[in-house]
């Protein structure tokens, strides 16, 4: 039986800004074990049994970074294939173009395990039983979710109510979906029995959903039919890659798979589970994996408090202080920090929306910015001046490129460099630099087998990003 | 009748951490109008009548700061001296030494008007008459003190208890000193009427104080006189400049002129006054400088508010985000944050003690350290590499120096610099760089009229500023 689990790389976490941004989502938010929660997802779908590949659904600007982390977190690259969208358009849309690329590449027999990519799972066996027994109710047909076992009234999850008369191989048949309660009602869902927190994590044959798609929504099925129609699917040795038509994905209806299908379905069952599931909705949930100390302060990073209790502090770099202060959260990132109170965590999404609004950058941007060829790290910007710190991966190569109005100094700090400057090509080693003039043409390349990490200094008039002529580039499109 | 203001520019300041430090204390902390206290003090003082010279008595680390700030103050440099402490030993010593200097220089009947480097006056108008009672009375042998108009009770200064009865010549006789009292007594002080607030401010005949002085603190005069002796004093054009000496200084009592004197002497009066004073003592202080928005918050720098009131933000480049919090005091700086309740403004010097206590340094510098030659940022420190953006003022020069473990990349960003490099000597252009290697004499000189503006990008397996060799230095002192 082949399973495929599908990991959903969707929403930017807007209540977990500032590290939250929108080119680096709240998947990729570091943890305070150091892991983030994408390479989590994927370590934890990789060790499921009957796994023939694992197939991601993302912005198409997250690409790279994704692979970066899956790199990273297997030892072995195995099946990884993408399927990159040009902006988002709801779950139904993922989930269909999911399902039909698979359909023509596994079967219809092939089992999807959807997953979100930012959800938390802390008991990876009590997952794989539930994943098991999902797995048997798919092969008979049904359209399974995950309910989780509601540990508290909380009013910010939708609800599952499942007829507990209707038990079928560890499974309840559910009888409706409910959207967010208010309190009272969420304490009488808890008191029931028979309710249990939506977690979004599906797991169904290919053939099965389609069906479905096809009887409750055709619309959604039919213009993601014709998105694929006119996408690029590009394979690698190790990688199949699917990149969707904008133009055509603009017509897909904008609709969630809950609404899509899961409410409007008749086949729909749900795996009961406890499984340590959380879905690090807000900075008060980060703060549980923090253990608190005997005033009742977590802290991630260095902080000095003096009669303060029950603070979240997570810095990085800085030294924080607190004085006489209570159940704040403290974000500190390096051009943003947020003060908030515990009681209004959900309200961090306000900050963004008016960010958004002023068309202020924060709330899109980091100053490390991830490229297929590295990374770069804007340390300091001022009058004619701007000092960057490049990573470039072993092996890998920047773009041919000119700048008419900058000069960059390169230097060295580790591994080796191979600099084509105007006419000539030089090597520089640890410690060495070398000049660019303004209107030379130059290239940056790490013929090494470690990293090499250098420092750049532009010096001129003008240092927008778009000072840039390219001539060649490896990657087949725009870097820097 | 010659008036020789005295600027006592003493304490740290440790309440308004992280902005003030030690080497960069309270009097030089920026205000919201650009301007630091200072500066305000000194242009203050030397728009009085009758001044015949400023003297300053500061710590011998302040001293290229605190003249930078006059020479920014001043268009015209007026008469300026200096007493340079080696370490901090209270007020009594300070005046002393300040009275047994004016004498030498302007005989026992010049008046000396001491004033404290970092509190503020916001009436002119009213200082300057105040003074002008306060000369009247000196001349006729009064210790005069500046009793402030209590506002309301506050319970963090001393009180000056007067006798109503006893006017003399705009002034009131002193009948005691009071120390901080509690929230009753202060009340009670409010009401009553004839109590001031001790504003620290004094004027006095330099023979008076030294009389006064020789009959109730002997052992003080003793010990500044014996220091005096073993001082260096250099002249210069402009200035005059008394180092005291370290090892007979130490032996002076570390008592205040309070102490010592005020609370003793039976020729005290006061001249009370409403001057719109402060003496900024902790962040609720600076936060009244700054206007309140609608919601009562009071923003220096970029600040988005989501439901949060009554909060005092001071940023400083980064974004702050506030987020249904209130009567909070938010201070950003480049290493450090504070986050404190109002009411526990006070505390913070409790971080400041902690920090000491371990060792650590951001109660100590900012990253701007200030030299002879001009100052330096360090931007960035990381494995195998510090960046420091440095300034050279025009006709400065730093010592001939030698790395044994770090090289240097210098890259001019404005102005024009002169380097020796080991044996050549080169002239290079905003946009150039050069290259010292590890082992290599080097020196750096601003040649031109404008300020030299570089960045340094140090690369090296040791990067301490203790891997220096000085060679020739022409501030006579280390530097870096």
């Amino acid at each position: 039986m082949k399973l495929i689990p599908v990991i959903m790389s969707g929403g930017v976490g807007s209540r977990l800004w500032p590290v939250s941004r929108e080119t680096h989502p709240k998947p990729f938010m570091p943890l305070p074990d150091g892991q983030n929660l994408i390479h989590k997802t994927f370590v934890r779908a990789t060790a499921l049994d009957d796994v023939v590949e694992v197939l991601t659904v993302t912005n198409r600007e997250l690409f790279f970074k994704t692979e970066d982390e899956y790199q990273r977190a297997a030892k072995v690259r195995g099946p990884q294939s993408f399927i990159l969208e040009p902006f988002g358009r709801n779950t139904a849309a993922a989930v269909a173009a999911a399902a039909l690329q698979l359909e023509s590449v596994h079967g219809a027999d092939a089992q999807m395990l959807v997953l979100a990519a930012d959800h938390l799972i802390a008991d990876q066996i009590a997952f794989a039983q539930a994943v098991k027994k999902a797995q048997v109710l798919a092969a008979e047909g049904w359209l399974v979710t995950f309910g989780i076992q509601p540990e508290y009234p909380e009013t910010g999850f939708g609800y599952i109510e499942a007829d507990k008369a209707s038990t079928l191989q560890g499974g309840l048949k559910v009888q409706r979906f409910v959207e967010k309660p208010d309190l009272a009602t969420a304490r009488n869902y808890v008191a029931a029995g028979n309710y249990y927190w939506n977690s979004g994590m599906f797991c169904f044959r290919v053939g099965t959903v389609l069906d479905e798609l096809q009887a409750y929504s055709p619309d959604v099925l039919e213009a993601v039919r014709a998105t694929l129609s006119n996408s690029r699917l590009s394979e690698g040795e190790a990688h199949r890659c699917l990149r969707l038509d904008a133009e055509s994905f603009a017509l897909v209806p904008d609709i969630s798979i809950d609404y899509a299908l899961m409410e409007r379905s008749a086949k729909v069952v749900t795996v009961p589970c406890d499984i340590g599931w959380s879905d690090i909705g807000s900075w008060n949930a980060v703060s549980e994996l923090t253990a608190a100390d005997e005033n009742g302060n977590r802290c991630v990073g260095e902080v000095l408090a003096h009669q303060a209790c029950n603070n979240y502090v997570q810095s990085n770099g800085r030294l924080t202080a607190l004085v006489g202060v209570e159940d704040l959260i403290v974000v500190d990132t390096s051009d943003a920090i947020l003060i908030a109170h515990k009681n209004s965590a959900q309200d961090v999404k306000h900050i963004v929306a008016q960010l958004k609004k002023s068309g202020h950058s924060a709330h899109l941007i980091h100053q490390v910015v991830h490229r297929p060829w590295g990374a770069y790290t804007t340390l300091e910007e001022g009058e004619r001046f701007k000092i960057k710190r490049i990573v470039v991966k072993p092996g890998a190569s920047l773009s041919l490129q000119m700048h008419h109005h900058r000069s960059e100094h390169w230097i060295v700090v580790s591994g080796m460099a191979r600099v084509v400057n105007d006419e000539r090509e030089l090597m520089l080693d640890t410690n060495e630099s070398t000049f660019i003039r303004a209107g030379h043409k130059h290239r940056l390349e790490n013929p090494g087998v470690i990293d090499l990490v250098l420092i750049e200094v532009q010096s001129g008039d003008y240092l927008g990003e778009d000072d840039i002529v390219r001539f060649e580039d490896i990657y087949g499109r725009a870097d820097c």
